[in-house]
């Protein structure tokens, strides 16, 4: 990706370990290495995990503004996730994708993979842009 | 709440930073402090934490067995949140019920209030439970 | 309820069998008698009949105004539907709240009871209100 | 399509008329004439009927058995709507894909265009097979 486009990651998304490794107009994309502190009562990636990596992927897909001086931020409204399979890998790729709206919300969908190609979790989203 | 039924906070629950307040027949009760590392791109608590205590509180409250021996886990297999507002206050408080179901599955349903009694968020959700 | 607040039913609400039965700030309530054309693959009520009914107390919940005169309108961003149980009487009834939002957007949350009180289905929505 | 899988409109199909037009392995699509019955409070297709064509087709899409005297019924669990869009013509075309799960649950996703291409509906939703 556009190495002008490169954000640090904020403190949420260090604190679980997210990786920006794409980000373009209405697209964006993070991994996700497993650990152990993802884990949950029974040893799996929690579901928070899921819905975080989902709601950020879909948001930044929104936000893309094509000028790195000019970012614009927003405020989620509604977020829904589907837990379909359990990672069989060792390494999640959260990809989002804006499908719709106007100027002040905007809708998107979003999926995680892991690096097998199994399909882990589906989310969708609603989003309020933020006025700066 | 009975000491016997209060348990360790796995890896993930931990790494955030909730804590166990209430688990009853059908309820769960959770607090989190905000921290910094829970906030997001633009400073606030971000979408992904109130999944992840939304969901907690909701599987909690479906997984109460009343014997501290016999543990019962369950499978997320869809999660909605509505974001409705900032928190004012410095304690998030996720309070989960379950609402209806079977042997196999279970639905249930959740708030975020903070100290100030500011409604922050609500949740539904879809599980299934882990025979095992 | 207030007479002058009665509506007549619109098409679609009049096709499958709605009526208004409460309307007040912040809340609605609907019923709708079971019949056959609401019937699915195998005899029971279709699931778009609860979601048709949940979506129409919430947006009436977001759009009281206290004044017959002036028709506030809504549209639904994202509509969540949960259905926990199968009617045991021939009659449902709807009601609606909103439980959040501001200007532009509003959030609700709705039931589906029978006159036995058996809970049939629950419902959460994101809604944007029109500007007349 | 295959004749031999062409079901007969159930009662809400039809009084909403709802065409099946393709049904094979994990999808399914109908079509919906726009029509005056479907009209909700301002004169648009009533956001009920997206999530009834959604709920449908989705539910279908999961219930393919390849064997016209096999038939596989199923309840739906939780449903999610999003309206994009309002349509530009006068054919609405519901399209489902199964996307996961099991011996006794499924997901499923689903959208809505109109003849001239516009999106306006995404549906998820999660299912639970009926045994016979």
């Amino acid at each position: 990706m556009d190495e002008r486009f490169q954000e640090d990651p904020y403190a949420y998304s260090a604190h679980l370990g997210f990786r920006m490794v794409d980000w373009a107009q209405d697209y964006a994309r993070f991994e996700l290495p497993m650990a152990e502190h993802l884990e949950n009562r029974h040893g799996n990636v929690h579901g928070g995990v899921h819905a975080s990596l989902l709601d950020t992927v879909m948001g930044y897909a929104g936000c893309w503004t094509g000028d790195p001086d000019q970012r614009q931020m927003c405020l989620t409204l509604a977020l829904n996730v589907q837990y379909l399979s359990r990672p069989k890998g060792g390494l999640l790729f959260g990809e989002g994708w804006k499908t719709g709206g106007g100027k002040s919300t905007f809708f998107a969908e979003s999926l995680i993979k892991d690096e097998t190609g199994e399909l882990i979790a589906k989310g969708t989203g609603t989003f309020r842009y933020r006025r700066s």
